[in-house]
């Protein structure tokens, strides 16, 4: 498989965690968004959303969104379970982390971080990133109190997608100090047999 | 099962409507998240992400996430299929759905047709959700130049999730008139077996 990828993309990055992790090796294809790379028509023309992650299937079919891509390669592993329910969860999760997380968390991240001069152009967002990114700090604290992990209480493809983003929080402007569970789950998802780091 | 749902909200309407086609009847529970409904200590009981839906499973276990919620109500039914490709571009569309569609096209709605005085208080952001709705929008008709429906070539919860908004477009301000492949598409998903309408 080929993943057409940018190093330092928390998306992009679940994928080469969770391909490494179910025994996948990957043909990584570089592609540059800040440089427009994503936008091209030949790019286009295996993603028209023009988003990195693109999974290339063996089969030639391609594959947008880091989370489908890992559902996809964790199928029949003990990244994803089999039980109804726990795969609900397992999405659940996942679904959050799109939606309530990687809006404000990554997003915060990719202008203080990733894109130059990101953080005195998008100055007047922080407030609200990092308002509904702590909401969602929150919601993952709370559940750390019961569970260990997100889904199944094992580890999944629901932590990858979460950890993603979260161990790199800082990277926009986030403290973890008010999160003590948080902090230990990131030390478990990063000794998990297999665990790669992001850069 | 038990819905926490929101009448005119498209994320309810997808279950009620999942629910409807595999024959799971719901009782439903009122929620009004213009009143705060969602945010009481009695509901993040429930659903610590303070949203709605919420579904609540016959062994009384909460389900956030209304595509988490329809990936359950449709497994082992034709509305999910069990090939491993079709099921992750399935998800594909459904994460698509929740981060480049719903963010835009419901949330236009919301403040335009939902929430009283919003359009007045959201005046300045409807160009950039016009402008990020309609990317959305031109991926889908570009999609539906070569398949009749978003996965797998026939009717599925991926065409539950776009259609919810989709089709309550024009209340966010959108207009369809370039997209005659999604009106097609539209008139195609409202005239399935056992249809429900939003309202």
């Amino acid at each position: 498989m080929r993943l057409y990828n940018m190093a330092d993309s928390g998306n992009c990055y679940k994928i080469r965690l969770c391909a490494a992790q179910v025994g996948q090796e990957l043909d990584l294809v570089p592609v540059d968004i800040l440089k427009g790379e994503s936008r091209t028509d030949e790019f286009l023309a295996k993603n028209p959303n023009g988003r990195v992650p693109t999974l290339e299937l063996d089969g030639g079919t391609f594959l947008p969104e880091s989370n489908a891509a890992i559902f996809y390669l964790a199928e029949g592993t003990p990244l994803l379970s089999d039980d109804r329910l726990i795969r609900a969860q397992t999405l659940q999760w996942m679904f959050f982390e799109q939606y309530s997380h990687e809006p404000y968390i990554a997003v915060a991240r990719f202008w203080k971080s990733i894109q130059p001069g990101g953080e005195e152009e998008k100055r007047h967002m922080f407030a609200e990133w990092h308002e509904r990114g702590y909401q969602a700090l929150d919601v993952m604290e709370r559940h750390l109190a019961v569970q260990d992990f997100f889904a199944g209480n094992t580890y999944s493809i629901a932590d990858i997608a979460l950890y993603a983003y979260t161990h790199a929080a800082h990277e926009g402007g986030f403290t973890l100090d008010a999160y003590p569970r948080i902090r230990t789950w990131i030390d478990k998802v990063s000794s998990q047999s297999g665990h790669i780091p992001m850069m």
